[in-house]
């Protein structure tokens, strides 16, 4: 399964210094500190894929090569490394191992057995990797996460996945039934518009430091009251249904920052029975934050 | 064209008092007064549409009937009317006049020439109608835009649109090609997830009254300086080439945003040149803010 990740040959990597508990999901939107030379000009009909990362130094500079289902290598960033070995032509994703939006295509991709590298991008590291001109040049959005596929740079979680859907439809993560494609799609944007924005951290900011774990709890809280409401209509194993949707991509990402940010899951039942048997998958778990290439050696599991 | 609505007739409503300069955009998520009783519960498989409003007085209070392209009619809600001046089965928008996501499925649904029927939800009256527990049962959100169609009810604009290209595809609001469609939903989500949440009335609320409009703007421009660089590889008269797509019935709506919030559009001449294009076709007009129902008799053009 694309995106397998073991845990115990990430050691070879030296890991960026540990976050703090309460970093950017999601990329933020200001200036700051260049990282990786990334010189794809955003244009999604003439960007070609990275055969390989330009920079020369061990650490962030680098790219996890994942390849097949369980093996995987990591290649240091020290200039430009063979084709052969950065198999030119896979996916690249731009990821961070905490971010819930990164972790939603990641799931997408472990799901459907495709092959890719990933590229992290640490939003805390040098002030944001995300600012840097280069990672601009990849996606101006300036956040992850961001997917370089079939030639073209693809931003926004729910449009890659679309995309993924589109062109790698097996197995399926919307169902056939229009209805019930609806629903997936508004769960999903309840999720990625209606809750992770007003919990992020570009949000965070604006807010007094004694006052934002509130704010994040009333955003979270205030989107399970809903999504809790929603779900007692559309779920059955899963959110929609007993098949694994683009939904259910959203909600464990969403159900761990909650954690993080110590919201009282108790009230949600359904949230709760669904998240549980989503991180009994392989996919969501190769793909889980605490086993990605870029989580500190503290943070995994 | 659904959705048309002639100004000379508006004057039979008794209007909402105005909301102040800086109201919600999307409903925010707090509890809050009672206003139409809306029975039906959140069942997308289940919930039938309403066959007309129940509620006893005037003002807002009434639904608007959107019949054919150009005629429509008001009716107060005084108990049940007949189902022949209601056209039972005609799709329901929950809306309101001010609201940019509920301005996107208005230019939908008058793109596509679908007939349907307005009731507006007063995001500031009463300390916001989306609290009330009757529009919680439609729509568990506390949000516009919701509409009831084929028998479902369905939140989240970006869902409501994409449901709707799927059972009335002509015209196409997505390119054919899947690149092209990755394009239009990324520019979507960019505005839908990136943008509007971050300068909506539940995150304002949160920062001191002072800082309100340096926020909204600060989150608008640099929504605004991605989007401008992503336009420059994707569009054509509009955001995605020469069709008008989803893209587009996102940026009009949070270009009226960043007027409202006094955003400059000097840098933006993409952006600025597609948004007047966009405004000059029909189905932007008839759905315009200003030209609502529920818009208060000074905001009307």
């Amino acid at each position: 399964m694309g995106g397998r990740e073991d845990g115990d040959r990430l050691t070879e990597l030296q890991l960026p210094a540990a976050p703090g508990a309460r970093d950017g999901e999601e990329a933020g939107r200001r200036g700051g500190a260049s990282q990786r030379p990334q010189g794809s000009p955003f244009q999604p009909d003439l960007a070609s894929p990275r055969r390989g990362p330009t920079s020369n130094s061990w650490g962030s500079h680098w790219a996890a090569v994942v390849r097949g289902s369980r093996e995987r290598t990591f290649l240091a960033g020290r200039g430009d490394l063979p084709k052969c070995e950065m198999q030119a032509g896979k996916p690249i994703l731009y990821s961070y191992f905490r971010s819930s939006c990164s972790w939603r295509v990641r799931i997408a991709l472990a799901l459907k057995g495709i092959d890719y590298e990933i590229i992290p991008i640490n939003l805390i590291k040098d002030g944001g990797q995300q600012f840097s001109k280069e990672f601009q040049a990849v996606n101006p959005m300036k956040q992850v996460p961001a997917l370089k596929i079939d030639g073209v740079t693809i931003g926004q979680s729910l449009a890659i996945i679309e995309y993924l859907e589109e062109t790698r439809p097996t197995p399926p993560l919307l169902p056939q039934d229009p209805k019930k494609r609806a629903s997936v799609r508004m769960i999903s944007d309840l999720i990625a518009s209606g809750i992770q924005p007003l919990q992020n951290l570009s949000v965070l900011k604006q807010v007094e430091e004694e006052n934002q774990l509130p704010v994040a709890q009333k955003a979270i809280i205030s989107g399970f009251d809903a999504l809790e409401q929603i779900l007692q209509s559309t779920a059955g194993k899963y959110c929609v249904g007993d098949q694994v949707s683009m939904a259910d991509l959203c909600l464990a990402p969403q159900v761990a920052n909650a954690e993080r940010f110590k919201v009282d899951l108790a009230p949600y039942p359904i949230i709760s029975r669904i998240n549980k048997a989503l991180l009994a998958l392989e996919a969501f778990q190769v793909s889980h934050p605490r086993r990605q290439p870029d989580t500190p050696a503290e943070l995994r599991a």
